[in-house]
């Protein structure tokens, strides 16, 4: 019997490639295949899916625990795995996976949050993508369940020969020592109410520092709020087609 | 008979305040109602839905021709949009318009654009809006045919009381004086196959620069890019439920 070739997993971030996050997962993935990381090299939370466009991008060699290779980007999440697929790797991973997140980025953060652009990314150049969060923003969050849902999802994806086409997935894992198990999930509809808390600097110019309350609008118990909620780990499979279908028809309707 | 409101109009792009399209747009709207112009105060072009969680953002007030109040925003286009609804106006608008973007938003370029993402962020906050952007990157295009359709289209959704909820436009127009017409599309399925350039700095140390080529996947008549390949504006309704509702049943099928 031949030995199989072992998966290639390229692993991304947005909260840098220091965060506890990323190392606790390149450790997970280090236990399934040839883990090769492009993370940014600063905090790139709430980038979304920006790209840097007029400015140029820098990678560098690092070195980091349980990582066959590993770089820094000087760019956004997005960035990082553009790069990594067209400069960096030899051939096209067999998954990318983006995270640990520290924080949710169930319901709505979809939008805001760098680490699902990373694996949204992915999904627009058709390789198997998974984003993780874990519901904790703490720098010395513990990772220990979240990292075996991330070992099993996976693995499970890995083995999926029927994986959807252009999709990756949001899972977000509850906090604590043990969950409840693993749901299959919509996005829950939500928004942030935002506050912008106005202070004047030593010079006597006004600034603003932007803060908000997150609030669902959504009583649905197929969200993956509702399943964090009951301390289960939400999985909701994403897509970038944001075409709203069900309008088309009403707008054909316009007279224009 | 009563004199009716003249309708409130929030105007933001992802080129800055002072790019030709932005003026053109507010030329445009300040025939239809009262205009407040939030809008960056650096060309922001590729933010995707990027908001500043750990820095202040400032605004300062500017003069803007044909603008009831405009203001520019050190922040990114979401940015714009949130503290615009939050901190300068006293009322909700009636719409919230984004653009007239330098440059196609079709296809698969509505994720990464700054201009889609603050008409995205109305839509999350209910408010009826609309991104457009003209077919020209060149700083001195000619907006008379998009102001033409802007026009149109902002009055229509105006006086469309049944507009649906959560909704905004994704509008493009062809580069030229005359246009074939507007059509209702969906998101054309095309990505960006990237090429990063090598250079060394004075330093000797190596930077990237990031092209690419924009790659249609799609055979499909009724999408974005087919119209505007034909010579039509296109109007693509977008909403921000990034699930991927086809591959749930799929998903459930798992042992997890």
């Amino acid at each position: 019997m031949e030995k199989k070739v072992r998966p290639l997993i390229l692993v991304t971030n947005d909260d840098s490639y220091q965060a506890k996050g990323i190392q606790s997962l390149v450790k997970a993935m280090s236990a399934i295949g040839k883990v090769v990381v492009v993370a940014p090299d600063k905090p790139q939370s709430g980038m979304g899916h920006a790209v840097t466009i007029h400015d140029p991008i820098r990678i560098q060699r690092i070195e980091m625990p349980f990582a066959d290779v590993a770089y820094s980007c000087s760019g956004t999440p997005v960035d990082c795995v553009k790069i990594a697929l067209y400069t960096v790797l030899e051939r096209t991973p067999d998954i990318v996976v983006s995270g640990i997140n520290h924080g949710s980025n169930a319901s709505i953060n979809v939008i805001y949050s760098g680490t699902m652009s990373a694996a949204v990314e992915a999904a627009v150049e058709g390789i198997p993508s998974i984003g993780f969060s874990l519901l904790d923003y703490s720098a010395d969050a513990d990772f220990e369940a979240s990292t075996k849902v991330a070992t099993t999802l996976v693995q499970t994806v890995l083995a999926d020969a029927h994986f959807p086409e252009n999709t990756c997935l949001n899972v977000n894992i509850p906090k604590g020592k043990e969950i409840a198990g693993i749901k299959i999930c919509r996005q829950a509809n939500g928004m942030w109410k935002e506050q912008f808390e106005k202070r004047t600097d030593p010079f006597q110019k006004d600034y603003y520092w932007m803060t908000g309350e997150f609030v669902i609008k959504d009583k649905g118990e197929d969200t993956d709020q509702h399943a964090l909620d009951n301390n289960y780990a939400s999985v909701v499979p994403v897509q970038f087609d944001l075409t709203a279908h069900h309008a088309i028809a009403h707008l054909q309707n316009w007279d224009v």
